[in-house]
Formats: C-alpha cells, structure tokens, sequence
C-alpha cells in the first residue's frame, strides 16, 4: 500500500491551520538529567487542551462547504470531541458527538457545554455508531485518527519541533489510534532520518506495541485496555491509515507501566508547572524510566485532568519526594 | 527626577538574554467572556519558574567579568533567588542568596539544590542583608527588582505581549517591588499608549495601590503583608527605580482578595492547564473580577506553588463549579 500522508501534506496543513492553532513553544525541562537534556512540546495548552485540534481542524477546513451544509459527526474518548465541538462553535456548524459511556463526566460536560449533541454508547460501539449516523443522516465524518487529513494535521507537531531543535536525537510520541505518533514520524523522519521517533504506550493498553513487534496490525479489547488510568490511550487498536505510516517511520514502541505514569502527572505539575492528563504523561514517563542518551523531546499531549486525580498524586508523593520534602 | 528605564533599553535586554529565556507564547483562554477576550502569558514556564530570570540574567550579563571575579549576592522571597542561583550554576558564579525564614521550605530547598549558599534572615532584614554581605565580601549585588538592568529585562515581557498582539487593550501585571510592573509598563506604554496597563495586588499587601492613589511611595510592614497567601507579592513596597516608572507609565492598580487568588490558582490549572502559585494567578483573579471590555492580557508571572495548597484549591471547589459537577 502506499503511504496516505506526505510531508507536503503536514506543510499544507501547518499553514492550513495557522490562524487558530497554539504554535507551542519546546520548554527546556529544569532537572533534566545529564547528558540527556529535555525539552517538552505543551500540547496541553492548545485552547482544547490537545493537540487533536491540529487534525480536526486540517479536516474540516479542508471541506469546510460540505460540513456547513451536512454538520459534522465525531467519536471519541475526550479531547478529539471536546476539539470537534470548539471548532464547530467557532465555525458555525452542527455537530454531534458520539462518546462512550465510560468517559470522565468532565470531559462530557465540556462537548456539552460547547454546544455540541452527545450520543453516548456503550465503548465497544464508539468506534463505529459515528459513521451509522453519518450514513443516516448525511453528516461529514470527523475520524479521530483513521484518516489522512487528520494524520496530516497532527504531523504539524513534528514539523513545529524539528523547527525549533533541528538536531533532536530522540523524539517521543504517545500511541493510540496512532494518529498523532504516524504524523509526527512522518514529519520528523523527512526531516532528519536518524532521529529516533519512539511512540509509548501504558502496559496495560500496549496494542500498538504488540503490532510493532509482531509485524501486524493487531486489537486489544477494551476489557484490557480499560485498566489503564491514561483513559485517552485506550482505543483498541491502530488505525489503518496510521499503522502504514508507523511501520514504516516509528522506530519503536516502549511502555509504561501505572505508577511511573501517575509520578509523570505529579513532576509535570511541580516541577515543570504543567498540568497533564495521564495520557499525556507516558511520554515524560518513558524518559525518566528510560537511559537513551541526547536531546530528547517529550511531547505531552493532554492536560483533561480529573481534579481529584491530581489532587491525589500531588498529596501522595513518590518515596524520594517524601524523603526530599520532610 | 529623570527617568533611569528606557524602551531602548528594555529592546537591548531582549537580545541580551534571548538566547537563554523561553520565548513564552500568548495562549488564548478558552472560556473567556464575551466582549473580553483573555490572553495568558505563561511566565510559569521558564525554566525557574517564574519571570524573574530575564532580570536577573540581564543584570548579571551586563557585568559577568565582574561577577565571575567576586560572585554574586541576592535576596528574595523565592523566585528571584531561584532564577539568580539557577544561573549562577550555569555560569560558573559563586552565589549568595540571603532569604526570609519565613519562605516556603520547597523555594528554599530548590536554591540550595542548584549550589548556592543560602543565609536566612529575619523578614525585617531580608532586604537589607544582602548589601551587607556585598560591602563585607566584595560580592556584585543583583538586587530582585530595584535596579534599572532588572527593570529593563522583566520589561520584556511587555515588548513580546506587543508583538503577538499588538492591539491588546488591556494587560495585567502583578505589582510587588515593582519590576515587573514598571518594565511592562515602560515597554507597552512606548509602543502604544492607549493600552491600558494596570497593575494587581492582594488586598492584604497593597501598598503599591496606596502609593500610586495618594501621588507617594510608601510602605507596608511585613507584619500586614504576610497575612496573604501570595507570598511573592509580600515585599513591603515599591523599589525607588520601579516607582519612578510605575508614576509615569502605569494607569491604575486594583486589588484582589484572597478567596479569588485561590479561586484563580485552581481555575488556571483546570481551565487553562497551567500551574500558578498564588502571586502568579493575581492577575486572572482581577479578569475575573473585572468589567473592563476589549483585549485582555494576564501576566501568570511564576508557578512555585505548594503541592499541598494546590492539592487542596482542586479539592475544595468555589461554589458554582460544585453545583456544576455534581
């Protein structure tokens, strides 16, 4: 098969998407290791608190007549959602927005908030009863990841910082349906091959690590993925369009497990003053467990919080913090 | 009096320490109000958590020979040593920072992590110290605020929010010694006089608010402004170089109460995904509390919070965020 997204097309979309994007800046982290500096990309601070914003923008601008006259529909666990219904605000169009029914009551609210119809489902039809509506009701579909378009504009990441640190060795990237961890590979390897693009996944939803090894394209069922705190990461699988990119441009896959997830929440908040989701942590997760040498980039991609669930680990500190502090 | 701060000053500041201080963005604010849009300016993320490090590293690359051969000496609330420490190490320099016993221990510990030799005093003397150890032991003083190279680097701040809008109208600065605020000022003012610039303080440490309403610069006594939890904001009052600039440049100053500095702590990092410590969040508190119409600018100027106090504003929700999550 060949390859759906081309560097052209991430360029296309980084000017595409221009005037409503936050360009994020690469923040040197402070207590970076030696001789392995880091630096984190805030996806976290877009005005959605995602980077999905990048590709859910690139594709309805790309047919913005068309989900004008037919509205748009959308499924998702969270972030993808709560970009489609901002951009649908913002733009004037219909949305509607189907959820499963396990997602955090906060991330629910906001779609909600934003104007946007929420049709929740039970999570093994979440990735499927969008497109039942779209062919029922002649809505534009808004994938989340499975989609060249989308792909493209999540590339944008990788463009953003090889632009900023052109001679970064080790670019990490979190996986899910893959449509972010397949643009940012696309984006970097163009630019410079021998940089490593390394996707992380939670141990308990390490699908995508799995078809990686294995050389195939491969589902876990969400019984499994659901364990995972990083409820953004719990898609059961790559996407198609995703997976020919990731084969050929990721150099590998590595996972975390729960505890250095949730430390990863609670060092972003205090020491780097961001706040993360989970899902958005495995990245800075995987570089403190790691031993990978250069400039590394960890891209955090989400900060939808459960309030609690930060208060929580910002009250449990990790052994040598409990030390540190008393 | 002639003034001792000038925008071409504050323009060679910036390409003085660009190659050092994080370029942060202007992030949009998602639920803004209608008619007021927001805009923050995430200082939080430099890599010492708050602005003070673009004063500090002008101050001290002015005069590095100097530095290098007699070391350095500051005092501080926090952040200013923090920053003055942080590039003490990275340069090579022998640093003394003198610090109130009253500071947080987390301010404290993370200055003595990165080698400086911290001496605490008193509060009374926390202003006065560091000059005495400069006249005993031939230190170079980089005083926190009252200094003209200190005033022109934190006032680029001011240069970069004008050049990502250049049109803002309003644009909100913490006032404690004055730095910030007469640096942002002075830069905003030159390159568009109807932009309003106002100033915030807390309620329990508005000294800065009694000066510039009575036309005189005068002081609170530590014994008043440790009452607030903004422990950044607690010096007790303006530096003569930052009132010279304040008088002239900076349109009013408006107070916020300690219940909406905490309410604005938890809705940044909830709503904007940004850790702030209370001094830092004053400035949204005054958007929030405000019905000034076009434009808005929030300087977020540092995000050395307590995990404790952080932990405990995501638990202890305002009222109307309670009734809107249960």
């Amino acid at each position: 098969m060949t390859e759906q997204v081309t560097p052209a097309d991430i360029r296309a979309a980084a000017a595409r998407i221009s005037d409503t994007v936050v360009r994020t800046p690469l923040l040197p982290f402070g207590p970076a290791e030696p001789g392995r500096p880091l630096w984190i990309k805030p996806e976290s601070l877009q005005p959605t608190a995602a980077f999905k914003l990048r590709g859910a923008y690139n594709k309805i601008k790309q047919s913005l007549p068309e989900a004008r006259e037919r509205g748009i529909v959308a499924h998702s666990s969270g972030n993808h959602a709560r970009s489609v219904a901002w951009l649908a605000q913002r733009l004037g169009l219909r949305a509607v927005i189907v959820m499963p029914d396990t997602a955090p009551p906060n991330k629910v609210d906001v779609v909600r908030e934003l104007g946007a119809e929420v049709v929740l489902v039970p999570p093994a039809l979440r990735d499927t009863h969008g497109f039942v509506l779209a062919e029922q009701h002649g809505y534009l579909p808004v994938p989340p990841f499975d989609d060249p378009a989308v792909v493209a504009g999540q590339g944008t990441v990788g463009l953003e910082i090889m632009e900023d640190l052109p001679d970064a060795d080790v670019v990490l990237v979190p996986v899910s349906g893959g449509g972010l961890a397949a643009g940012v590979a696309t984006a970097v390897k163009a630019l410079r091959p021998r940089t490593r693009v390394v996707g992380v996944e939670p141990e308990l939803a390490a699908d995508a690590e799995q078809s990686l090894r294995e050389g195939r394209r491969l589902a876990w069922e969400p019984e499994q993925t659901y364990r995972t705190v990083a409820d953004g990461l719990r898609t059961h699988g790559l996407g198609q369009v995703p997976w020919e990119q990731i084969r050929r441009h990721l150099d590998e896959i590595v996972t975390v497990s729960e505890e250095q997830i949730l430390d990863a929440v609670r060092r972003l908040a205090l020491d780097a003053r961001l706040v993360s989701e989970p899902s958005g942590a495995v990245t800075f997760a995987a570089y403190l467990a790691g031993d990978t040498t250069g400039k590394h980039v960890a891209i955090l991609s989400g900060g939808s919080v459960n309030p609690a669930l930060l208060a929580r680990v910002l009250t449990e500190p990790a052994r040598e913090e409990a030390l540190h502090e008393h």
